[in-house]
């Protein structure tokens, strides 16, 4: 279930960058800083690096959302913002070396998008400039393909920085700069920006910002959009996923939570960062049925029934949330 | 590397069906044939009967005709005819089950599409129904979603037939009928079409059907639309499959043949009927260098150096002919 959504990545209000950038991609430049010997690399240079293929799912820290009843502002997504795509192109631990590794102290991969930003603002108010923790850099990329062809303005082209089981905003477009940092950039999307702020409160660097994606899954088949089912058997299906864990296990229930059974993986293991398909069958008489399920990843996460309040609706799990009536008569 | 072609799909010159077909897509219907329970099944009814997804390499039987000296008639296809996407519907063998299993006797799995047949000619000459042999049964699926959306009208929707490994044509569209029968069917697309006619001959049903795929590769980086490539370190990378096996290897030579070095597989393994990526670094000094790539499968098959000579230019998997030269200053 390969299911890209441009949606995804409309973010900060910042104007995408003009498409004449995609006009000789090889020719954009990237400053690789933090690392014993810095410079400037172009998207040709990158390319002679290496090559590899990541698939992940690439998800908004707001996916979920339309699930608090808080009703925060933002897209109050169900579980639209989230896909599931193969990225191309080479991994950061190669170009970091090819540098002569990482500089010494560094705990951070910092990276800053290439949008265009607006005269006459402060820049660190409105930069699109994350870090995630230097760990990242194990299986973090800079992209130049999605599902095999040159990466759209869209989705971040010519050149994306993919952090594989981190929330979508981490995953820089138009990257311009990749820097291994010492601490946090204090750009406001990362200090005030994206962070888990309890309900009343005003978001501070002091809160837990949106980095790693939890265990969870969901239900795609049947939908209550289907309208009435006929009774008898069905196939219940849906996608499960880890985040920085492979998916292990899903169990679905028909009835809203009280009993569980262990569904079945089906279709290619895309790997660690990937969502897998699911699948039960079931028989459901006619009635109102609640159905639900619950991922387990491999380091033993359960995604867990209810989700944590937060101001912005970030990072909803929950799979009570999730879980949907269907009537069948 | 998923790149569906639409231009894959037009075939024997017969239109579309309209696209009406599609607006109550689980109200198609298709017929069963040769089973010990015959019926008409819905696609709402396969629905509820399994779900299983497949990745598989879709290739024109005329991919690579382009090299033929003989230029048959019919698209002069390099490699842009094929693909590799996720397929995803009820295995043929479920269904099969499902109506008391396959009746005795029977030796082929016969597939008819659903295109509109023009009045006042021979069904039998113009209509897409293909045999292939009872063992495709193990693999064999009726989709309804390919890369996890439905399928469009160009990729056979509502209903498609695939069979992994198996050349293009042998995927029916818009199928009406699945027919386990004791003969290969007479109609013309299978008789006289498709065949591997010896060059100057005729085709006729004893010559080799379009059927099981061979071992393949091709380099799609560097390549000489690229122009003159700089001196120096370079990722050649390019696919490579194995029809009904999978692939299991892929050697690389710079020097047109003459020496060979392995290359590395990256990305994920979508399993044994989809193509993979392979890549090697090399480093090529100024001059002209002819790059080519030669595969095996699990089965020690070796792609060929020649291709077979015939009159529609069918199944070319020569690593001679999909060499190429690429210019270095």
């Amino acid at each position: 279930m390969i299911t890209p959504s441009d949606q995804l990545y409309v973010r900060n209000n910042l104007p995408a960058p003009d498409a004449s950038i995609l006009s000789d991609r090889d020719a954009w430049e990237i400053a690789i800083e933090g690392v014993k010997q810095p410079r400037r690399l172009t998207l040709r240079e990158l390319k002679a690096l290496g090559l590899e293929t990541v698939a992940t799912v690439l998800q908004c820290s707001g996916n979920g959302r339309g699930f608090f009843p808080s009703k925060p502002s933002g897209t109050p997504w169900s579980v639209g913002a989230a896909g599931c795509v193969l990225w191309s192109g080479v991994p950061l631990k190669t170009v970091a070396r090819s540098l002569g590794g990482v500089a010494d102290g560094m705990l951070y991969v910092t990276g800053t998008g290439g949008e265009k930003l607006p005269e006459g603002v402060d820049p660190k108010s409105i930069i699109v400039e994350r870090s995630v923790p230097l760990k990242a850099l194990a299986d973090a990329m800079l992209v130049w393909e999605m599902n095999g062809a040159p990466l759209t303005l869209a989705h971040g082209g010519p050149l994306r920085l993919i952090v594989p089981g981190y929330q979508g905003v981490n995953n820089i477009k138009y990257i311009k700069r990749l820097a291994f940092t010492a601490t946090e950039t204090d750009a406001k999307i990362m200090s005030h920006g994206y962070r888990v702020t309890p309900p009343g409160g005003k978001a501070d660097p002091s809160q837990p910002s949106v980095l790693e994606m939890g265990v969870k899954s969901w239900i795609n088949s049947p939908h209550p959009d289907s309208g009435t089912l006929a009774a008898g058997a069905v196939q219940i299906h849906g996608v499960a996923f880890g985040g920085v864990h492979a998916v292990k296990k899903v169990e679905v229930s028909v009835d809203g939570g009280r009993t569980w059974r262990e569904a079945r993986f089906f279709g290619p293991d895309l790997g660690a960062f990937a969502w897998r398909q699911f699948v039960i069958d079931a028989t459901l008489p006619p009635g109102s049925h609640t159905l639900a399920s619950r991922a387990t990843d491999a380091a033993g996460n359960v995604q867990p029934e209810l989700r944590v309040e937060n101001v912005s609706g970030y990072s909803n799990t929950s799979w009570d949330d999730h879980a949907m009536k269907v009537n069948v008569a």
